[in-house]
């Protein structure tokens, strides 16, 4: 499995990516699930979980329209809403080619976050799905996750909203997945971070962070001494309670 | 869907139920999911989640045997191994029967903890699953969910050990079902609470746990609050993490 999120802020984008994939718990390899297509006047995340061949597959694609200057390559298309689009369709074709080569109905799908910005528009966050649709992040709805999602989703819903700052999300994001690594062997090391302000057109270098990062460890150790302390200092269980 | 969890911890066992069950958002209904089946010579709380019709039949299966004096009755196991095999059993030929009816080979399945304690015996805990086995807690693995267990996954992973008092673990349950019934519209109050103390051989009363309830009311904002403190007192994001 995988756990990817991306976390769209009034002050920027947030995106986060582990990197290990598996077919049974015998066959782990790490790959990258998070890239980055970003010229002088455009700047894309893309991030996948799902069927690796898929995604595989969806990139390579992605790549060739670049290579080729296609129309429907990322870096042409003209809203982050086509650019989306452009990523579902191939996500979709494949996952049939695959369907009908294994004579199967089932399986082979992949999905996608797809975020960033287009110079002369607003930044945008997009979750796309296997059937090639997909929906886009707003104020009430400000982050999406793929994969592994649950584990980490009660610190994000708990503790952001749209106008939280970027520091505070990103400290958010790294307890999210270390909330999943820890209770899930299927997603790992290392984490794939990027963050993008808002309307700053750089390329972001992004982090690739490593289980024994400094910063890392510093935030999991606080975090985990900060809850126990938590827990033990909620008010004491009432004696009608303990009806025994 | 359903979410429970069972503890098992040095000093006695935990078992807790969320009520609400499911058949799509606009077929909601409260039911119990956790049922006690005591005499002075043992404690037993029997849990499901799964398939309701399924999980209700084994019920019944349960309180006719109880009824019938019969040998294969909860009240008369010569352990808490038989007795969860009692459950497996009835749960494996329920199922069976359902397929076969609605010609299916999939589906109508439903898991079972039971825990408790029968005099001369250690307490114990156990996960049924739906084919019939069952797998016991021990000092390691000393807690079970069944249903929606991912949300509330991390806080039990990260704040219980076996030898965590009775409070802590009652207060780090009920943080787990806020986890839960936050992130998941398919959860919901009121909560079945029954705790035992090893070796008493009690009947507890267990606690409803409503929505309002005062303390869980208390619980529920302290820690949110005190989440939200821990995580702005985590360490800073260094520069280097800002490559942008």
């Amino acid at each position: 499995m995988t756990y990817c999120t991306a976390i769209k802020l009034k002050d920027g984008l947030i995106f986060a990516s582990d990197s290990r994939t598996n077919a049974g718990v015998d066959h782990i390899a790490t790959f990258r699930k998070l890239y980055q297509y970003s010229n002088d006047e455009r700047f894309i995340v893309v991030q996948t979980s799902g069927n690796l061949a898929t995604s595989q597959a969806v990139f390579t694609k992605l790549e060739q329209d670049i290579k080729n200057n296609s129309e429907k390559s990322l870096l042409e298309a003209h809203s982050l809403f086509d650019a989306a689009s452009i990523i579902g369709t191939h996500a979709r074709e494949i996952t049939k080619k695959s369907r009908e080569l294994a004579n199967k109905t089932e399986g082979f799908t992949s999905s996608f976050l797809l975020g960033g910005q287009i110079k002369g528009q607003e930044p945008e966050l997009y979750n796309i799905y296997p059937e090639g649709n997909c929906v886009s992040a707003t104020e009430d709805t400000h982050f999406f996750q793929i994969g592994e999602s649950k584990y980490g989703k009660p610190i994000l819903d708990r503790s952001l909203n749209y106008t939280s700052s970027m520091k505070d999300a990103m400290r958010a994001v790294l307890v999210s997945f270390d909330s999943t690594i820890r209770s899930n062997l299927s997603v790992g090391f290392p984490i794939d971070m990027v963050t993008y302000r808002a309307d700053s057109f750089t390329q972001p270098v992004g982090m690739r962070i490593q289980e024994n990062d400094p910063y890392y460890s510093q935030i999991r150790a606080t975090w985990s001494e900060g809850l126990k302390s938590v827990l033990s200092n909620l008010p004491d269980v009432p004696d009608e309670y303990w009806r025994w």
